[in-house]
């Protein structure tokens, strides 16, 4: 393809994302592809092709084949997971990034792709209100790095706490570097150390900690605290971690997690954990954290943290449930001095496309000792000059993309008032959602709110007194001869190294076949709820029209909206809140239906 | 920016992209900016706009700012490290890709990106000649996946290769799963698992045991054998690692290191490996794995296993260097079957932008068993089916972009044919290169061969015979000063756990120093050799219209001259050749004149 034919090919290209575009936001397309599993196979030729095709040959299976097995994420009916925004000056920045391409792994292999990425994350410190301590200028080392994603960043983190982990307890215990000593005594640490997280984190901290060779407990939660992280229940982990002989390292705590958008508290979290200095903190924030950007995320109005003297004051916490929980960070993100790391992804709610993951740590140096390999070949004069910044050494990768100039683009296509105003907007897109299921009249009938909404996220369930009685009934009769299922169950797992998560688990399974065997009513309400829950979602997504999630967790299962995107809008919402009104009204007629035959 | 500003805005970043491309092509730019550390933030602003700012006023600082800041991997000066090719279409496939945006992390995430993956992947199978047991549709259930470099499918694999291990060992001893017993048995084994990769292998087999938290050994190569590993060597650290104590659970064997091109003889190495039948065999072919697309790569010509022959002949055979190496695959890629996995980068020689890493395993299982990490936001009735592939537990990250795209884009318009071409003509020009170190008389003259030239990569260094006698004398009084130093390094390593590496840097140590203590000249004049080889570059990249690197091992350090990108050419390289002799004899010249002031 000579420059000619890429530039009759691009501009070609470009009505068609235009095109794309377009149709998208004006919800020409059904938001999720009604095709089957394995579609595209039968489409295309068994082998690439022995000579070369025109971009006419090309461009037309665009249209043709793949945009019919697209999930459009920008349509204004995608309400899943979090949204990954995708904008016009961030479709710049991927053009130049591929036509600039280096895989940059040190300054001298393309030092305005280094360059630029140390000053738009300072940029960014600065936008989302974060401590001085992040950017790269700080007098303690501190510095931003663009990740892949949150799960790329959070196993980047765990790698190096781990490392500082087991060389500081060396050091405190006095022990050489290197000796026979210390590399036997890293051996026995290693495989006593555990990460933990919330019972509601990402997954990526589980699997952070399986790649780093860990084992992970988590702190359970409960809706009476909104899910967040109870300083009591931090501090039995811990002991109960220590007591069975582990070393926790690490911490996941999230502003935002992805279920329900639940904030730990860390002004309550870091009082407990100043008594272990050497877990590291890091703050997943990647799907809320860009919400910062707007001062009243980052410096909530006063009396916000009336919760802090609550639970500071209160004789015996444990009874104390966190009843107007505040956040991660209602005193401001001076708070996050205390933290060690930072996560917030821009290709989620911040009008950057997929991928760009910023990263903060406050001292640099952790993951470079962590990470850094230097054979002959990637060593030079500037590298060895200290003066340059090799970003190989912040990542698990080598190479990388030129992702600061999407960034650079978006954030200047926007300015700072821009990226605020879309946060606003999409929020209160949220809050009308939340005003429907709590105000409307079907809403207030069929549904409830398993927890506060936040960051645009809705999450409600059907309400279990709104499923017909008949239905609650027969099922209450059916799951009492489903308790045998449930004992064999619970006697699966007696490891000591089995995760709290598990025990409770064991705990829970056991309580469960209590409340089976002395069936109420209400305990087979509330699973129809769930059930009911669960199918109106599914049910919804096999229309293709409206793309939602359920997700699960202490025994509620709830439908999930998220209004982040930029074609979000009340009228899709409302639209969407009516399909899943209609979808649960019908589901109940179904169900009774199949009772009566 | 509306779709009227973005079609413009892209317009004219397609004529950006077409003028750097011919500026970079007709070497309008130096290959090395001439800018310093820190050039960029005094001509940024200290902080993000507040306001946003049109195209018109973004635009201009691309040519102005960035450009100049940018090293080009596309410039025929290129020849350092290996190439980064960019292409047209593969520009057009991140145009797309950008617009689609979607963290694809499983099927029903947009479902055209997971399944154009599977069958570009199987394309590529094919067409660089690997065994069907790669192939997505093989009854033993493998299959290719897009990582974003080699050292990301490299720690992949790692964790998933130590994962198997635990877990075949813990079943072999009949432990439960789970059970108490079994999670202390791994704990122990854990802190006892060892990688192993030849001592050439990339820093990213080093990397990955960091991040995997397992020891790293390697196995020593020499000069005598290409740098090849010797299958006497892979049975003296395997057995000394078991002597140790130590669980040897990985290796990584390599198509073409990145220090010279070495390749690990898979046949001679396979029936030593057949009696560790549960070590991970990973064959890293990031570079040079490409030129599998030709059948002359892929099915050498017959007699060229001749190796095979004397080596199984030979009574003993450590006392045998590998004569005639004839690389990874001299029966052709059949012998693949006997490993677990196999990577190559297209986005190294094959046309493809960064990032597009192709990672093929023979059992998918052994990766989705160790990665699969599945919360209720994550299940949906697709990924419950099994019809579908979740591509997420593949990899580490969860999020993944539409790389697809890009590389179906590029073998479609190139052809199979195309990608051939490309890579003999490259391998062409780099016989070129070696021909004038070999036959020119400059050549002759001033440089020898330290491997034999191969896939476009030729390795040479100053002769210590070439060096003026006057400044081997100087040298030689002054090296037997600093016996002293390497004395006190030779001490820094006694554990039982040091690589095998960091104890043969012992013994090369004692090695040198009895030799410089009993300094001969010869002696010196290679320490010259290796010194001026190394200064040689630096002086050529200081001038930055010519980008090498400098490599070292084993007591040479030598000048890696590349040829493999798409603007690579016989002439370039005869420009280069003579830079470099021109800079040779001008050193001799400044360190002389400096002897004598």
């Amino acid at each position: 393809m000579d420059a000619d034919e890429f530039r009759k090919a691009a501009h070609a290209a470009i009505e068609d994302i235009i095109q794309y575009n377009t149709n998208v936001a004006n919800n020409t397309h059904p938001v999720l592809p009604s095709i089957k599993p394995g579609y595209l196979a039968p489409q295309l030729p068994k082998a690439a092709p022995e000579h070369p095709q025109s971009w006419q040959d090309i461009q037309p299976d665009i249209t043709s084949k793949i945009i019919p097995g697209l999930t459009h994420w920008q349509s204004p009916n995608f309400m899943a997971f979090f949204p990954a925004c995708a904008t016009y000056p961030s479709i710049l920045g991927e053009m130049y990034s591929s036509a600039f391409t280096a895989p940059a792994f040190n300054w001298l292999c393309s030092p305005a792709c280094t360059e630029l990425e140390t000053i738009v994350l300072d940029w960014l410190a600065d936008a989302l209100h974060l401590p001085t301590d992040f950017r790269s200028d700080s007098p303690g080392g501190g510095g931003g790095v663009i990740q892949g994603s949150a799960s790329e960043a959070i196993v980047t983190i765990m790698v190096a706490a781990r490392e500082r982990y087991l060389h500081r307890k060396c050091d405190a215990e006095g022990l050489p570097n290197p000796s026979p000593e210390r590399d036997a005594r890293i051996a026995g640490l290693r495989s006593k150390l555990v990460a933990l997280s919330s019972d509601q984190a990402h997954s990526s901290t589980a699997k952070g900690a399986i790649i780093a060779g860990t084992f992970h407990r988590t702190v359970k939660t409960s809706f009476e605290d909104e899910l967040a992280v109870h300083p009591d229940a931090l501090e039995a982990t811990l002991r109960k971690c220590i007591a069975d002989g582990l070393e926790p390292y690490y911490i996941t705590l999230s502003y935002g997690t992805t279920s329900t958008c639940a904030q730990d508290p860390l002004h309550l979290l870091a009082p407990v954990l100043q008594n272990y200095p050497d877990i590291w903190i890091h703050i997943d924030a990647a799907y809320a954290g860009t919400a910062l950007v707007c001062p009243e995320y980052a410096n909530p109005p006063e009396g916000a943290s009336s919760t802090t003297e609550a639970m500071t004051n209160g004789t015996s916490p444990s009874s104390q449930p966190l009843q107007k929980p505040t956040g991660l960070l209602p005193q401001g993100p001076s708070i996050l001095c205390q933290v060690d790391s930072f996560n917030t992804n821009m290709h989620k709610w911040l009008l950057v496309s997929f991928d760009a993951s910023l990263l903060y740590v406050r001292s640099r140096r952790d993951l470079t000792s962590a990470l850094s390999v230097s054979p002959a070949y990637l060593q030079n004069k500037h590298t060895d000059s200290g003066l340059v910044t090799d970003y190989r050494d912040w990542q698990i990768p080598l190479g990388r993309r030129f992702r600061a100039l999407k960034i650079w683009f978006v954030v200047r296509s926007y300015g700072i008032e821009g990226l605020r105003a879309h946060i606003r907007r999409t929020v209160r897109v949220g809050e009308h959602c939340a005003k429907l299921v709590t105000e409307s009249k079907d809403g207030k009938e069929l549904f409830e709110l398993v927890t506060k909404p936040a960051f645009g996220l809705t999450c409600f369930r059907i309400r279990p007194d709104a499923i017909p009685r008949a239905l609650v009934r027969r099922s209450s009769a059916l799951d009492a001869n489903s308790t045998e299922n449930v004992e064999t169950e619970s006697t699966m797992n007696g490891s000591p190294f089995g995760t709290v998560e598990q025990q409770d688990e064991v705990a829970q399974n056991q309580s469960k076949q209590q409340s089976l065997t002395k069936m109420q009513p209400t305990q087979a309400a509330e699973d129809l709820a769930n059930e009911f829950s669960k199918q109106v979602v599914e049910t919804i997504n096999d229309q293709c029209q409206l793309f939602l999630t359920s997700s699960s967790t202490h025994g509620k299962t709830f439908i999930r909206v998220v209004s982040g995107n930029t074609n979000a809008s009340e009228e899709y919402i409302e639209k969407a809140f009516e399909t899943i009104v209609k979808t649960t009204r019908e589901l109940f007629v179904k169900v009774e239906k199949e009772k009566q035959t």
